[in-house]
């Protein structure tokens, strides 16, 4: 299997950190970026840069607000194996404040997230942070809301910007592979002859993410997120381990991701932190809405599916 | 979206009855077959038919060895909206003793599942049960294991015999979406000129059972089986749920699935009958193995993957 300029990102850190406001083990931080590199992973998301005038630092753990002490001090010296990632958000972020040139930085890559209504904000903060010196990309939230006219527009909007790759980012896990192959040929068609490449950012609640991964990978994306055991949002992500499991081979090895399952994602699960696939997540995903009130279902363990179904049919 | 020709197959009572040994609460057989009908499945498969002479009736739950009468007593009146399905595996059942003509019979089809090695005595069964005025399929069984030569020769040898179907069975849940689209597309360029039609059987150890169904009816396939919760061997199956929410319309109802997910099948795995995705299975399907190991290494909650996939890779 050709693996040529494919990116794996490990988005644990980032999407996880969403399950359990960002507060990590620093041990766990350290095994992590451990094994990524010894997985080959190509790029690793040290959580989001998010404003402190808005969070309350208080609240969440550092992942958050990550700054690049943080992260040279969870690292240590750099591995060039890898690069890093931090996101940010439209909106809730202080980018102009809270990011030095790439020169001063271990950070290599921004990723731009933002709702197909604010790509005027992300082109704004892509120009911006790439005349830093920083790769970009641009992560568009909750594709399945929008239609293909909106997505052609944006995409043709962001080509003129020197964004690296723009992300199907199906944050409700609402795509069906046919979906997923869809999107990314759309994207491609209109980024490819601009250089640009497309990422996949998926979601499991309808247990599609590593499917629509793998779908969207065939398509011409060369950006896939995975997130260790699928840690993240709600019914979380696509697996890591079996992305690299799928990829194994010269460049990529599943082993180190194996040993982090064991160590440290099943002692997380087994200790309460909730993330994955169940019935109330897969509604959401079918009805194409926002996981919120699945996850509220999922904390209050409501089992009543019918009505969860009903009030999702009349959102 | 269509659904015209689709027969969804419900196989918690067979597939389920392998992590359970066939022991179903009576209760929840009445249960899911109002559910089934209420839900608009096509099929309802009461367990096998197995041989008592090889199978001992002291070790395993009446749906291993289905009669008539088990059917009958469970459902009261036949509803004539559900066709009903029992499953007997070559080699394994005394069908030409323990099958009476289907007129004086509640079932309808007869499932025959078969290696591929076996297909010459599938075919005898095949015209056997035919004869008798009962429905056929096929069930080609590790269909990853197969190759493309040795499953066409089985096609067209099939072709010849009243078989209606023959199903793609990803025992090893080894197959990715394009598989599942490509073997779906040789069975159905083979069969269908013949008047014959596929089915998708699929099994969820790199969580793709869906994913693969889904890709299984857009490539051809008519035959959609699903368990309530995916209840089945390993990784188990495609979720009806999640099967039924997407066919969700007028033919087809997800709710009374929902509600048998919600009454019967959270409590059963919470009481601890053992079955759905987790790293074990996963790596079993990544290697096209059979679950056997995983399922031990389930059981005995040996989470060392490592040590797993290793063995797995020397197989």
């Amino acid at each position: 299997m050709t693996v040529e300029g494919i990116k794996v990102v490990d988005a644990t850190l980032r999407d996880g950190g969403l399950v359990n406001d960002f507060y990590f083990d620093d041990r766990f931080v350290k095994a992590l970026y451990k094994a990524n590199i010894d997985a080959g992973v190509d790029y690793m998301e040290f959580g989001y840069r998010a404003s402190k005038k808005q969070f309350s630092p208080e609240k969440f753990g550092r992942w958050k607000f990550t700054s690049d002490e943080d992260v040279l001090k969870a690292i240590g010296t750099k591995d060039p194996r890898m690069k890093l990632s931090i996101m940010v958000d439209v909106g809730r972020t202080d980018y102009k404040d809270d990011i030095v040139p790439r020169k001063d930085s271990p950070i290599d890559v921004f990723r731009v997230a933002t709702y197909i209504d604010t790509i005027p904000e992300a082109v704004e903060m892509i120009e911006y942070i790439s005349a830093l010196g920083y790769e970009t990309t641009c992560n568009i939230m909750a594709i399945s809301k929008c239609t293909d006219e909106k997505i052609s527009l944006a995409l043709y909007s962001l080509a003129q910007t020197p964004v690296a790759a723009v992300y199907v980012v199906d944050s409700y896990g609402a795509l069906y592979p046919k979906q997923a192959r869809k999107l990314t040929k759309l994207y491609h068609n209109i980024l490819a002859p601009y250089g640009k490449e497309v990422g996949m950012h998926a979601h499991n609640n309808q247990q599609c993410a590593f499917a629509n991964t793998l779908e969207a990978k065939d398509s011409g994306a060369k950006w896939l997120d995975g997130t260790v055991f699928g840690m993240g949002r709600g019914a979380g992500n696509c697996h890591s381990e079996a992305l690299l499991g799928y990829l194994n081979g010269e460049k990529y090895h599943v082993e180190p991701i194996l040993k982090l399952v064991e160590d440290w994602m099943l002692p997380m699960k087994e200790a309460g932190t909730e993330w994955g696939y169940n019935t109330s997540f897969m509604l959401t995903g079918l009805t194409n809405q926002h996981p919120r009130s699945a996850i509220a279902a999922t904390k209050k363990k409501d089992t009543n599916f019918i009505e969860q179904l009903r009030f999702l049919s009349y959102q």
